[in-house]
């Protein structure tokens, strides 16, 4: 169902109407919640609404109380939306079910259940045994898009991985010689400083970082400042290890030797990591484990090709972000997004979801999740 | 100037606007009159039009007399608007300028004056010696838009060259073992067809002939049957020579052994061509100069990536129709649109000029000519 299909006067899209309002409001908080989930939250009374407010940053008020404190006198005896199941323990904040209740709702609609231990279905039982009216399920689809990243690091342990390059309308990340700059545009870019700008860490390769010579710290700077991580080694004088005061640096060692050739590194304060290679589990899903239990939610992988095919070998990208410039550069040697072993067949490759494409200036920027292809889903 | 900023109300604008509907008019011929140029026609009286009309089909009438013929009475005291300098020498039909004459016509405005050597100027200079005022210039900038194929054979002797292929999101036209079947949905190919229908030529490489077995007939037909050229030798059991009644087939023999060997093709029909290797003109370059001198305008070049690449890197390319897929396969081995040499820097690469990006189902279809890129432009 799209949202132009959904009629707020009829009685049977309310729900899913107001819902999709609460997950919309949840995105605000995107780059300042994490690694708590983005939550948004309505209250209606008799079909107006009254009050509305979202998870605004880590730490501070859930998307319920921000909505109830807007409603004031305007939430007893109303319902209230909220994008993920309410908290019934106290973390940070105390529980939201008691300000629910406190506020005299006396029906609640939430998009998806919370696997958060604590919580765990154990909000929505509370609030049944003190007679609120529940639901869960209108809206659960936009909530789940919202709360993907979340979601996955509950249940995985693993961060959401957001694969993202700008090439050429040939399909190219770079000359042969290595000159990249530039691909895309000015604006284009720009929508790359705020995607760097909510991540909590942004992956390179070795040979990217030592021809590019990158900063990776987002200008201007946006709500978090992301761990800049390279595999493989780095020369002590670049810019990453210049600029550490401003950004953590981790060095992924792939041996005990690298690791020893990495003191300098680590003694000009970059974290270096042994992620030593082992036949049956790659090191890039060693580092994307290590990086969710450090607590990191969103992961941006900016390239090159060989470490974006690594990665999508072990079908660790979750999303990418894609610039396409209408620039042709030609050359059998210049590198490809995507290296590694890749798929044998077309069918049996990765779809986009929810693919979103627009014009950016001269450039087109594509972006969407990664799902399975035509093999799988004719197998399903 | 944009379509959007004429006003034909506006006297200053009011030549502009209609030279552009002649313009438009001229496409209505794609496919249909090569190679002949595509014309287009109206005659306005009073600020009225009274007649349009385009060249319909080669050797049939021009666009002048079929606009005239709708005009009927109407055109006498009229303005003819047409987009390429009206003709004075009787080819297959009578010259356009006696019939505009008879017509009654006072002024004539022409977007762009025909380099053809019997017209060169003439067309104009006849009607000025017959007393009708003349503009050269209106409407120039649609009207060689449309007439680039015409005016590049008529000045190089070339045939224009059009670079198609569709790829994925990761920039390959095919797996590491070969498999590209189907990278474009529906949707895209069917537009690929109806571009093959209007070329005069369809080139691939050996190894595009031999991996993909292709027809490279347009399903359905279009106006035109275009012949089908392969870069180096084919079996003679594929479906390209299994169909050489449907539509020619040119083998590019690029040795006088390789031409021997091909003695089998020749046979059952195919044109073998011996386009030896030369260290000053590239085989692709000698091939566009050959089908120039057979008479062709339109060229599709469908690829792979090595065809690609060197037609790319000798500068053969005149416009570029890319489908990007929203699927990923990765892979360091799968081919790339463009192999060849390419170019050193991004910036000394080529640009998409009037670029037009549509989204086309599932795929994103980029196409526009190819401009110089940044350090031409800069240095221009
Ligand atoms: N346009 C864009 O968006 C973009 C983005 C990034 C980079 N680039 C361009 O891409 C080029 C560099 O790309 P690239 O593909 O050559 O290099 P890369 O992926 O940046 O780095 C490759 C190197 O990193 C190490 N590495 C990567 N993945 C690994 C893994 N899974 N396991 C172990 N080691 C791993 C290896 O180092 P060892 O060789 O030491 O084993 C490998 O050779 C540059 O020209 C850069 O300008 C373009
Ligand atoms: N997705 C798409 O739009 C699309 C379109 C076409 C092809 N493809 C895929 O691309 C792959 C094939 O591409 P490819 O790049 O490997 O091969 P290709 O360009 O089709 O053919 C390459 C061969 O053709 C000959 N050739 C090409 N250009 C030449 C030149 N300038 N001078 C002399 N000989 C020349 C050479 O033959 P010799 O080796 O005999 O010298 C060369 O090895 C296939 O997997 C196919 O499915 C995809």
């Amino acid at each position: 169902m799209t949202d132009a299909s959904i009629d707020p006067a009829d009685p049977s899209d309310r729900d899913e109407h107001w819902a999709r309002r609460a997950a919309e409001l949840a995105l605000r908080g995107e780059g300042l919640v994490e690694p708590n989930p983005m939550v948004g939250c309505v209250v209606v009374r008799e079909g107006r609404l009254v009050g509305e407010g979202w998870h605004e940053r880590f730490g501070g008020p859930h998307a319920e109380v921000n909505a109830l404190n807007a409603a004031g006198e305007g939430a007893r005896g109303a319902t209230l939306y909220v994008s993920l199941e309410p908290c019934c323990h106290t973390g940070k904040t105390p529980p939201c079910t008691d300000a629910i209740l406190a506020a005299g709702v006396t029906r609640v609609v939430a998009a998806v259940a919370d696997p958060f231990p604590q919580v765990a279905g154990g909000g929505i039982h509370r609030l049944r045994a003190a007679g609120v009216v529940c639901e869960l399920g209108p809206g659960a689809e936009p909530a789940r898009r919202v709360l993907a990243p979340y979601l996955k690091r509950l249940a995985t342990g693993r961060p959401w991985v957001i694969a993202k390059w700008a090439m050429t309308l040939d399909g190219k990340i770079a000359t042969a010689s290595g000159d990249s700059k530039w691909i895309s545009g000015e604006a284009s870019r720009a929508i790359v400083q705020r995607l760097r700008g909510r991540m909590d860490a942004i992956v390179v390769g070795r040979r990217t970082a030592q021809l590019d010579n990158p900063l990776l710290i987002a200008r201007p700077p946006g709500p978090r400042v992301a761990a800049r991580v390279v595999v493989g080694p780095i020369a002590p004088d670049c810019r990453l290890m210049e600029t550490i005061a401003d950004a953590p640096v981790i060095v992924v060692a792939r041996s005990a030797e690298e690791e020893a050739a990495c003191a300098k590194l680590g003694s000009l304060g970059a974290d270096v990591v042994c992620l030593d290679n082992d036949d049956r589990v790659p090191v890039v899903t060693r580092l994307v484990e290590l990086l969710g239990a450090r607590g990191m939610t969103n992961v941006l992988v900016e390239g090159g090709g060989v470490l974006l095919g690594s990665m999508f070998d072990a079908r660790l990208v979750d999303e990418a972000h894609v610039f396409v410039a209408t620039k042709l550069i030609g050359g059998a040697g210049a590198p490809s997004p995507m290296g590694g072993a890749g798929q044998g067949t077309i069918a049996a490759g990765a779809r986009l979801v929810d693919a979103v494409i627009e014009q950016v200036e001269g450039d087109v920027y594509i972006r969407g999740r990664l799902g399975d292809g035509e093999a799988s889903s004719a197998g399903a």
